[in-house]
């Protein structure tokens, strides 16, 4: 399984703010969205978002690079950039007309819901995202 | 003018996602309405979003402290943390429950519509962020 | 208890779209905003939306009679239209520039979440739609 | 060219609220999705939305016959129900597992930005409509 995940990302036209380019809370939505494809891809039923065994984002950093329009293809690429205890990284670049709009960063939390505090990673979900984990990250020079 | 603004922000029973929380996508978007609240505030006319000189978030970073609920106050405390020759930083803690409920941070570039590159802040803009600049930023530590 | 509920509904930037008036989709998000707000104030804890008995919204229409802008106050105005066996009516009218701006109207289903299918509305909650009921439903003539 | 015309809609994961369905007002986005859609592929450059002569969506009906949820296919059939001299009428129903899960209609009217008033179709817009035409409109009886 490729460790590099590619997702197309359909755009809405609501998507876009009174600067006609999608504005930039909702490319968190595009983010998460990208994401969710990508965990189900690689961990199956393991990665549906479960209530009861919640893993949540816990930080986010994201630089946009360049306005993403409603109309263009835009696509993501995401992979797992770092796994811990009770914690994994996962990454992201978006790309639009042959260049990279956005490039993010999340960290994603088990969570005990019972304790609502954080908790070890189930050992079939850490091994099978140590298995995905990219080595060297993306750089961003390439294109889409 | 106290440096530090302070905003009520209204969340939407539909800002929740199937976790019975607020999503992290729609918690960009509170951020998204303190920053206008504040920028009107400190800024007046000049702080009116203008598609003819727009100032775009070009970088965030976002700490998730704690889950935000639908219901009980929130409310956001909105400071400048840096000015820049064409771009300034604005710093963000939310509070609920009497905790911060996450902390965040927005790198505000000047846009040239023209030529699509970043451009001087207009020196009116400029005094008037720097005369804002909170030189030792809020800890976090602090209730709300 | 005035029939007749009266809310402020905060807009957000974002709310609108490139056209720079909210979008006809988001207003229906006030309206669950307004018609939350008028039930926690008519029914209280019996009000709450409750995923173990949910009452659904089963129809609406809508008439967008002026745009809506960012800014300006908008106000909401929300009654019981009508009470049936296993549903009632809510009705609205959105205020803004001393104008209504749409006016609309929503039938919300009780449920049985163990079949699916529409049940009897509680008898203590039908008893104070009942008592709500505006037998004038309100003409959209008077001013906000 | 056929006068239904039939999409794919994408739902996100973030358009379910907490009663683990597609939240009412997000179907009405996606009914936005699939009429843009529509528009797009019967009048070409003539459908693209366009500030400086807009064609608003002037009123909404909406029937919520079944729960939309997030994962399986959601498709959309779009056909035009009327044709006036400053309006027409857009006519949708929304299909998963096998059912109809909604049935909707929008009136949207030219207006013309200098007035804020309706105004007439183009011409070009209204024959390509009146082609469209679906003179029975769809009984709601079929399956997707």
């Amino acid at each position: 399984m490729s460790p590099v995940f590619t997702a197309l990302l359909p755009v809405r036209w609501s998507d876009q703010d009174i600067n006609r380019h999608v504005n930039n809370a909702r490319i968190v939505t595009l983010l998460e969205e990208a994401r969710l494809a990508a965990i189900a891809h690689w961990l199956g039923e393991r990665g549906i978002p479960d209530p009861a065994s919640p893993r949540v984002v816990a930080s986010l950093t994201l630089d946009y690079l360049r306005p993403i329009d409603h109309g263009p293809d835009l696509t993501a690429r995401v992979w797992v950039a770092s796994v811990g205890r009770t914690s994994y990284t996962v990454s992201y670049t978006l790309h639009q007309h042959g260049n990279i709009a956005a490039r993010a960063r999340t960290v994603l939390v088990q969570m005990d819901p019972a304790t609502g505090r954080s908790a070890a990673l189930p050992s079939a979900v850490r091994s099978s995202l140590n298995e995905l984990l990219v080595a060297e990250p993306c750089t961003g020079d390439e294109r889409a």
